[in-house]
């Protein structure tokens, strides 16, 4: 379900690293060739590369790649390239440290990764920031959103099929109630949804269904505005339909007043080793726009023409 | 800083395993046999004598020495041949499932070992229970020791050296004010404790002595007989000085009407392969006894026997 790309003959480690290396020479930069090597590359193999680049050339990949090219270019071939841990380390730490209401980054990395890809994440940050994520998530956010997203980052969740039916039945039960009385920061419902592992919680919101007639999301749109109701409906969905869930962050950071490029640079970079392929189907259901015709109106050269590259586009 | 000893030429795990299976064979038990081998081999020899064993005799090692030894001297022999990460799972769960407010044993597993044997424990304790440590204590715990467990054993806490002084002195300060207002389980509190690196924590310990003229242990004895203070104490004592709070849980067990053997157990089996010589020095200092001589005047037959054996004795 990725719509990453790569060659059936993929060239030598060495001999992508001479091209890069070319790329970068002389007069301007040969972004075309940038994005042809590493937009076809996939995680092991651009780790490789990396590592090849810096004991050939004496100078990281990604710094050589930081002087020749800028902008918004840049930052979607520098997320694009980084380890899947380490970009997650990259953007929770950017997130934490400017935090406010409307950020998705960490609930996307606490609750669209597997509990294994968290915990690597949080590995790499220790590496790269000399800190913790749940130090600096619990350091810099306040309120209600420091009470939820603290456990949200830190729980090592349970990551098995099992599930307690009777435990989803009073779970359901509680959540109710305390979405009932409004209580949307009420201690239980953080507990519930901070801690229990993806299969129970699956379990809980059909439960949820099943007894109080409605989709537990839609009665935490109660007002449209809250961004914690947001938040916590975000968290339910990259539980229970992350594609349709990226889909939507897409069609809105595409949607409105100029484009969203932050947000479509996470989706495009994060998902296209992933699930972007099923993001790209419910886009055009939804939409009855392919996702590639979308971002082409959007976006101009090399940052379109690297987002369209990871998009699969022929 | 162990006081486990393993024999210079160490029999092969073939040998060790027929030798424990001779231990079981026939009329009654040979503990001591049992004693001989299993409390004098590494973590790693009594992992490959439990694999061992099983492929060979086609019955786990531990379910054998269940059905031939009791009581007392089974918990010793379980606990101490389990895996460092697997004994912890099994005491974590078991605190959780039936915790009270004087319990230790999570605070001990969530800040007396590395950051990454913490983790390891997670681990093990998804494969055993099929469940999430977080999970279970956050579903059994209650009130302020929720608040404060749940994130204790959640956090995954950078293990570098790298201290931020300043960050130390303001946090110190913080911590300063909610004490002295009795605001103990307040917010600033817990997250301080439970998501800052030892390094730090360390540093901001320093600091409050220097700030405000004590220790910070010495500032929250303001109601000796109050759990939730005994707990936070507990908790600090574990990061600044492990060995004096193990010599403390030994004096205490030893010490009052009966002894407390659960605790007894468990600081030896937990400790014996990591600083339990400190901890016997630290005895000795504190109580001019030699810990040995005070365990065997509290201690009977097999259980005696297998303490004395983890403890070095001759």
């Amino acid at each position: 379900m990725a719509t990453l790309t790569v060659p059936s003959s993929v060239p030598a480690v060495a001999e992508d690293c001479e091209q890069l290396h070319k790329a970068f020479e002389g007069w301007g930069t040969n972004e075309e060739l940038i994005i042809s090597i590493l937009a076809h590359r996939n995680a092991a193999q651009r780790r490789a590369i990396r590592r090849a680049y810096a004991d050939v050339y004496g100078k990281e990949l990604l710094r050589a790649l930081g002087d020749e090219i800028h902008g918004k270019f840049e930052r979607a071939v520098i997320l694009w390239t980084l380890d899947p841990a380490e970009r997650d380390a990259v953007l929770a730490n950017e997130e934490a440290k400017k935090w406010h209401p409307g950020g998705r980054a960490l609930v996307e990395i606490a609750c669209a990764r597997t509990p294994a890809q968290l915990f690597a994440a949080k590995q790499a940050y220790h590496d790269r920031f000399k800190r913790s994520l749940e130090e600096d998530v619990a350091a810099h956010v306040t309120g209600d959103f420091r009470k939820l997203l603290v456990p949200l980052v830190s729980a090592y969740r349970y990551d098995g099929p099992e599930v307690n039916t009777s435990l989803a039945h009073s779970e359901a039960k509680i959540l109710h109630e305390k979405i009932d009385k409004k209580a949307y920061s009420d201690e239980e419902i953080i507990r519930i949804l901070t801690t229990r592992s993806k299969a129970q919680l699956l379990a809980t919101f059909n439960s949820y269904k099943d007894q109080f007639g409605h989709a537990i999301n839609k009665d935490l749109k109660a007002d449209p505005k809250d961004e914690f109701l947001a938040t916590l409906r975000a968290i339910i969905r990259c539980f229970t339909c992350p594609d349709r869930y990226f889909e939507k962050l897409i069609r809105l950071a595409l949607g409105g007043v100029g484009t969203d490029e932050d947000a479509l640079t996470r989706v495009i970079t994060t998902r296209a080793e992933v699930d972007l392929k099923l993001i790209k189907e419910a886009y055009q259901k939804r939409n009855s726009v392919p996702l590639e015709r979308a971002v082409a109106k959007d976006t101009t050269r090399d940052y379109e023409d690297i987002l369209l590259a990871l998009l699969g586009a022929e």
